[in-house]
């Protein structure tokens, strides 16, 4: 992304996934994903990740991940090698209708069988086109003619369809690369399919809870002794903040609650107030909740974060009902023309102060009319800073029409983009706390 | 991300790579990358993407990448497999002192050889941690016995040492998973390795060329024909921007960049504004550039967008000196107060309308006292669409001091968050446009 990417790449875990929960007994699955643009480094592989993080959270033994190109002896090289090592394949990619689609032409002759014509797909290919008054053209015939004996996966969500294969005690399934329709096909076919292959494998809960405030090191230190049989946890910090994918496993789903629900209020224990979620929200989402609930509204007055905040704020629908206005009062003269900052007060002690934040949050206060105010300025970065303010020290005010006001200090570290971000999580959780009546 | 994720995850690219400048005689590069936060999707895979990326530009032929958890007989499998089709491997990551790092033990295990210490390794280890005021410990200790034989590459930025082995004509090379460590040791060590190893590659000359206004077929299209040997042209649709990325080869890199220089003639021949940055920049930059280039300063009036456009702007260091306020008049009541958009415009033509923006455009150029001002206002949705303004709708007015105000009126589809991010590009590039005189 070009607007702000702080995912930290490869960043190992410390505690990965505790190895609780697992069953040795489940089959070995490789996820193969086909495309030149893949390859190149042009584009992402999300469609692994999704599975992986979707499979391996259900109990599945993701084993191997292979990538390769648009290139049929590599693809057929590629699909023996995973006959030969895994239990169940899942091949995405390559079902379209142009040259450089190889995938079905590559699974006819690895697993040595002609091509038919699969009617279903057709007749749904031609409805779907017909809505939107298009033609099945030759192209299109390429993607409905599947390997004979296979298992036809019909698609709801876009125009290729999957299918599946058995050979030699190994179970081929091909999808199509298309995230939306990769993914409603992994949960439609898939999933219940491989479930349905691991009978002995136990029903299970899942849950993705959001911490911040921590660093990932004391949110394990805080969590040392909280693991326990049956429930799988796995720890990816997001940004700044801490996210634990939790899941539990029993004979029953009503069991897997039970012990979901144990084991949250335990986190809730030893986590307390960092945990902001246990429902995979966003920290913004959380804010705009507690807004509604108590009936408030809030205006934004932000200096170095140039306007992140209420872009956060408002990407969260409906926010029009809470949100009033922000102001970006970047250089001094807004500070003190719209938001009636004191000339003196920015002369005495900086723009980037206690006492300034504090009157940038009552001031926009003021100007809305709103129940909070919440005011921020610091130094950025890279350049801007002088000893006694060096980058990365941010002060956020926080102004409340029943409770008064308050400033904090604080000094961030990073780029420029991600001292942004960190203010911005902190002003949030500071209007978060205020709400939960800790502040 | 949880701010903003429009990455479209895998996009098939209609024009993926064209085979121009490929060399078929250059070796088989399979990219292994290994940790069970990557099979279990906690992690996205940034050293593959970044590898892919550099290795395909260059014009060397990664033919498989692989990833795999921590463990030690599957580890030793994937190393079997890739000496088996690959000539050159690049194994990243468990290379770290914990138990769950066993690429070292693998890899001795793999090659026959026991491990011996690399006292180099070990030196700089220490010599690193003195400046820290730490100690080696028998932990770290680990990460410096290698296999026998090997060849060391000495890490400057990091702990672990990498090192490379060679085993029946397939050279492995292992490199820390760290993304920093990654990137640094491929330029330093693994690039010029295998170039030195493939002699009849030519030399390359690479460049990122952006474009925003047109889809990318349009692109494709207006593109066509300009394909030409020792000329790799690679698509990338990078949420509503197109990128292309140039590789060209020939002998000497003086000849490769002379290729490079006419192939950009070409390519703003064809393309003319809607490149808007041949060396990879922010469309925001640009924008910032030609600001400081006209000594011209900005406000912006945001409604739909909230902030996110000010926010881009403000990414840029040394925004400061032309970006002087914004506004994020979400409510009426702020239009009007704020930036003094009569109450009877608002009335007649609505919150989302020509007029409107261009109001708001006027009133924050005053307020702030800048050269050029911009408004925005429209209905990013989920709801408060209607018949005559449905959700997408979305008016952009500029105003100049020079100039005077205009304003278009745009129809967008997508979710909230794409709504929001095309209207700010879209304004970005009006402002782009009326600095370039095109407006």
């Amino acid at each position: 992304m070009g607007v702000l990417d702080l995912r930290l790449g490869y960043e190992k875990n410390r505690f990965p996934i505790t190895k609780f929960g697992n069953d040795k007994n489940v089959m070995k699955i490789e996820v193969l994903t086909t495309g030149d643009e893949l390859m190149s480094g042009l584009t992402q592989d999300g469609n692994f990740q999704w599975a992986g993080e979707n499979l391996t959270s259900l109990g599945f033994d993701v084993a191997y991940h292979t990538t390769v190109g648009d290139d049929l002896l590599i693809l057929k090289s590629a699909f023996n090698t995973a006959k030969s090592r895994a239990d169940a394949v899942i091949v995405t990619g390559g079902l379209g209708p142009t040259p450089d689609d190889l995938t079905i032409e590559a699974a006819s002759d690895f697993f040595n069988v002609g091509l038919e014509l699969s009617q279903a797909s057709l007749d749904m290919m031609a409805e779907r086109f017909r809505k939107i008054n298009r033609e099945v053209s030759e192209t299109n015939m390429k993607q409905v003619y599947l390997p004979q004996g296979c298992k036809v996966l019909l698609n709801k969500w876009g125009t290729a369809p999957g299918f599946s294969y058995e050979i030699e005690n190994t179970i081929f399934f091909f999808l199509p690369g298309v995230p939306k329709e990769f993914r409603a096909m992994m949960e439609e076919y898939i999933i219940p399919e491989l479930k349905k292959r691991n009978p002995q494998m136990k029903k299970s809960c899942m849950r993705l809870v959001k911490t911040f405030g921590l660093p990932e090191s004391e949110v394990a230190q805080k969590l040392e002794g909280v693991e326990r049989e049956h429930v799988k946890l796995g720890y990816r910090a997001h940004s700044r903040e801490i996210h634990l994918r939790v899941s539990t496993f029993a004979d029953s789903s009503s069991e897997a609650q039970l012990l979901m629900d144990e084991f949250l209020t335990d986190i809730h224990a030893l986590l307390g107030q960092y945990v902001f979620t246990t429902e995979g929200k966003m920290l913004e989402e959380v804010v705009g909740e507690l807004l509604k609930q108590n009936n408030m509204t809030l205006a934004t007055a932000e200096s170095c974060t140039g306007g992140l905040l209420s872009h956060r704020i408002t990407n969260i629908p409906g926010s029009t009902s809470y949100f009033l206005e922000g102001v970006v009062s970047y250089s001094n003269e807004a500070k003190v023309k719209i938001l009636g900052v004191p000339m003196e007060l920015i002369e005495a002690h900086g723009a980037v102060s206690a006492p300034v934040v504090e009157a940038m949050a009552k001031g926009v206060r003021h100007l809305s009319g709103s129940d909070l105010g919440i005011g921020i300025s610091g130094v950025a970065g890279p350049g801007g800073g002088t000893i006694e303010k060096p980058v990365g020290i941010v002060y956020i005010g926080l102004d409340s029409k029943t409770k008064g006001t308050l400033s904090r200090k604080f000094q961030f570290h990073g780029t420029r983009e991600e001292i942004k971000l960190v203010s911005v999580l902190k002003a949030l959780d500071m209007i978060r706390q205020s709400l939960l009546n800790n502040v």
